[in-house]
């Protein structure tokens, strides 16, 4: 038994090399830098702020935002580092094969960059619906697995439907949850006595830190491909206050006693953003994206009451950080929110003449959201299952949750 | 009893809701976004950096720097994180209001924006003083009593004595200190023998990194609305370098056996940038600065020293995370600073023969402060008398500084 | 015994008064504003992004980088704070009296401030080699002596060897680390049995919190005076992220029992970065760069795991956060890569048929090299010898690696 553990973690390093050199081949031999034209809109020094902090968030803020296991700190931010390194050098070949196959015109260097680190955005919220159940090898696997489908969902619906780029890859919330949840309903469960699944203060503490990174950043994260960057901003950070508020409001109802409960906060924090990251650019009047964010919020605190009693036994759902309720039902909400304001506007530009061009823009929308939303249910049983055959060899349940079974700790355990 | 708290603890969602639907209702009625005069000078990409550092400092930075407590780190970070999202969206209401009025110009919705998170600053600085002690209802009430009466305050310091839009914002720091110290002041001491009002190592450790990061972003903070951006940034940066080096100087003399003290060092670090608020874009050489910095940085440590010895006993004032001399004592220097060095550069360039110019300066900066410093001292003093009545059902000091009543705290303390 | 430390501590302030004393007068007698020229490139909203990632990235990232020891937390923290406060102002002095003797041209403000705080990375590096064992005192001068002998060896690169701006300045790292770790090779060795400069998880943790600061601001650190910008950040990221990857694989392949361990990860990481300083802005292909991020890595972990084993006991070098292998071997590797690219790009160019100018080519480079890295041995070497003699006052090695020795540390120790 021990020794089949040892050789699986001899494993780790040699499929990271293996990835590592096939990156590099492809990037010899495929990736070549094309001198950006003339007059682009984006030049560096504009757009480089709003790269640094999406990458700052996506690396530090989900890191931390990971962090709500007792004895899991190390593999939380480790992992998420390895796997957003991996996941991004794997976009950019991939933004580089779409360039190639002709699919997308070619774009200078950092808005590709920019593009892979939201994409990646996807797996590091897969990662927290399995967190602490998947070992290494099957992180990475998914991970690769994971961004290449986002790819063909996103070709399939910029070629197909013909969604904008921007829209297309704000399905990452929505895409990333539901392969996440779908990945981790393969995994065994943990057995109901296993204590090191719960959070400590100090746990939840780091928890916070990570949520408060990830809230201050996320207007740069819907507006970093925005076209009117001004107004992605404010519309994002109206919606984030008012979910921020919603969050206060019903975790005191929800709980108890009218006590706050740290894990309802900062699940449900984040919606607001998530909800406004397809239409935040377009949203004229800054009431909308506030109610949005309160509807949001108030779906995400609902959703995680209703469904951790309800739902997650029924299904045999397992979501270590609770990333269907803070991601998942937000980001259809938000699906459902471009319909609704989509037709609005369109109904009002043609004064509700144009039926067809109304319909074709339900149709369009519903589709692409369809789209994605089944591909990664369907793609995500699968993999789940792929990840659960002995040759990944799976963590036994009772090395769930664990930082020592991964990393040599020096002499305590890392908790409250 | 016990049912007491507990209906006070029920009042708390819906007194957040009532005030949610407000801004909803106000934002729907009256704050439709203007588009911003072609031209403008502060083009979204240009302007955004500094509003995400100032939004990023207020949010993390201050959420840590209030966590001197040991049992009140949740509190420190959730609360000023809740009040910080209402405070935001109560002052760009006013704002609105005052654009209604005719009071001041319309301005793009970016620096509306920032601005009113750079009025928030006051409400956190505030919360400081009665860290601890207020409940959330009272610091509900408290910030959009505080925001209301800084509004008027800076109308009055605009219409009637004709103060720079910039310089009337940059009083944030004098409003919230004393304002803070005047609520404070009608709230029942706590018994002399709690403990849990000391810090812990662990504490001070996470205040540490919060001050760190004001000190970081405090350039930004003080450049963000001023005209000579590169000027603001230089002298604040200085002012803050000299103050850092004479904070941990007068630590080690002011000890007793020459080792250094965290709470020492990380009161007077931002002296110099809070000094600096007023004149950070005007000042020309930077020796003026440093100067400055040198001198904040004194009257903070020498503050801290003598005022939690005399002071502060003889007027019963209780100062949880000693906002009297991190914000206050350092915008008075600041306030007395700006008329010096007014007068002075005016002197120059009238040769000392316009006089009357020179006392109508005197008069307008003088006036600005003594209006401010009053005002916020008289209703800092009422509010305080306000959020003591039973209405507001007050704690009882017995569970001052403690997580545990606001918090569903998992299963231990969160303590060093 | 005790009065001895006593009075050491109270020399403290007054060198610190001293200092600071001497910084305002040169300040107030040579370094007077100049306006920056018209059309001048580095207008300030296009370049202060940069500046302050890189500020943040020094104060608060490498402030908590260096917290790896279990009982040093808030000196660790504290003192990088106060060293990068001193040396900022003395860098910026340097660079006025470089400008008024002719040596440099003049800067607009901003780009002399970052400059002063690029150089003063140098001497952080170098706290991290006698981190612990150093005092204030000590350190303190070993900052003034290190900066000064950077900035002569950096005025040799350009006046002799007419190296460029850019490149002489990211000698940075590679004098840093090996002038510390001559500096530290003159203090006594901490007694065998010492469990003080153990690490725990929770400093772990925190240091590993610093390292992905570091790792995420490092692409501003290397594109801040490059000329173009954009392939500078995209080098730097490609590398860095290749490094990360493979910092993981070695610390997996290098452990016993192949577990990764934080330690390894967190040397790792940076080399990439490291490595590229010299040459980010002037690589062409992505591959280059990913390659060199690779070996940088391999290096580093490689270096880690023999240096502390076979090289570190015999020449007797103490590097408590392992600058050598983490920014010592990565410059070098960058140096030699620096002068392989050089001559290959020139050798295309000219079709390998100007020799000569391949010759000084190489010559320069080198020489700048070997400049470089023998002032940092030979003057630290000699500011070793200096720092132990017995005016400044070693601290006695059962003191080593303590915060309680210069801190008042409220009740308990600040541990893991």
């Amino acid at each position: 038994m021990p020794s089949r553990y040892l050789s699986f973690r001899c494993s780790v390093p040699w499929l990271i090399l293996l990835l590592q050199t096939l990156f590099l081949l492809c990037s010899f031999f495929g990736f070549h830098r094309q001198t950006p034209a003339l007059g682009d809109i984006y030049s560096p020094s504009s757009f480089y702020p709003e790269f640094q902090d999406v990458n700052h968030m996506v690396i530090f803020g989900f890191g931390f935002f990971l962090m709500v296991l007792r004895r899991y700190g190390f593999s939380s931010t480790g992992f998420n580092f390895l796997l957003i390194v991996l996941g991004v050098q794997c976009s950019v070949l991939m933004e580089n094969l779409l360039v190639f196959l002709r699919v997308q015109q070619n774009e200078v260097g950092m808005k590709s960059l920019a593009k892979a680190v939201v994409s990646t955005t996807a797996v590091v919220i897969s990662t927290g619906a399995v967190l602490g159940k998947a070992n290494p090898v099957q992180l990475i696997v998914m991970t690769l697995v994971e961004l290449i489908i986002f790819y063909v969902s996103r070709c399939i619906n910029r070629t197909v439907l013909q969604v904008p780029q921007q829209l297309s890859l704000m399905h990452v919330h929505l895409f990333g949850a539901y392969f996440g949840l779908a990945v981790a309903s393969r995994f065994p469960e943990p057995p109901p006595g296993l204590d090191k699944n719960r959070s400590t203060p100090k746990s939840e503490l780091f928890s916070m830190l990570g949520t408060v990174f990830v809230w201050v950043f996320w207007p740069s994260f819907n507006s970093i491909l925005a076209d009117s960057k001004e107004e992605a901003v404010l519309n994002t950070y109206f919606a984030l206050a008012v979910s921020a508020v919603a969050a206060f409001m019903l975790s005191a109802l929800t709980s108890k006693d009218g006590k706050f409960r740290m894990a309802h906060v900062h699940g449900a924090v984040l919606a607001g953003g998530v909800t406004l990251s397809y239409t935040a650019g377009s949203i004229q009047q800054p009431w909308i994206a506030m109610i949005l964010g309160l509807l949001a919020s108030g779906v995400a605190s609902l959703g995680s009451h209703c469904l951790q009693r309800c739902l997650n036994p029924a299904l045999k759902l397992q979501d270590t950080s609770g990333v269907h309720f803070t991601f998942g039902l937000p980001a259809v909400l938000g699906a459902v929110a471009t319909v609704v304001l989509g037709v609005v506007e369109e109904g009002i530009n043609t004064q509700w003449n144009n039926l067809s061009s109304l319909g074709y823009l339900i149709f369009v929308n519903l589709g692409a959201f369809c789209q994605t939303i089944s591909t990664a249910l369907i793609t995500g049983l699968i993999t789940g299952l792929i990840l659960n055959i002995k040759l990944l060899k799976a963590v036994h349940v009772s090395k769930y949750f664990d930082d020592q079974f991964y990393w040599e700790v020096s002499c305590k355990i890392i908790s409250g």
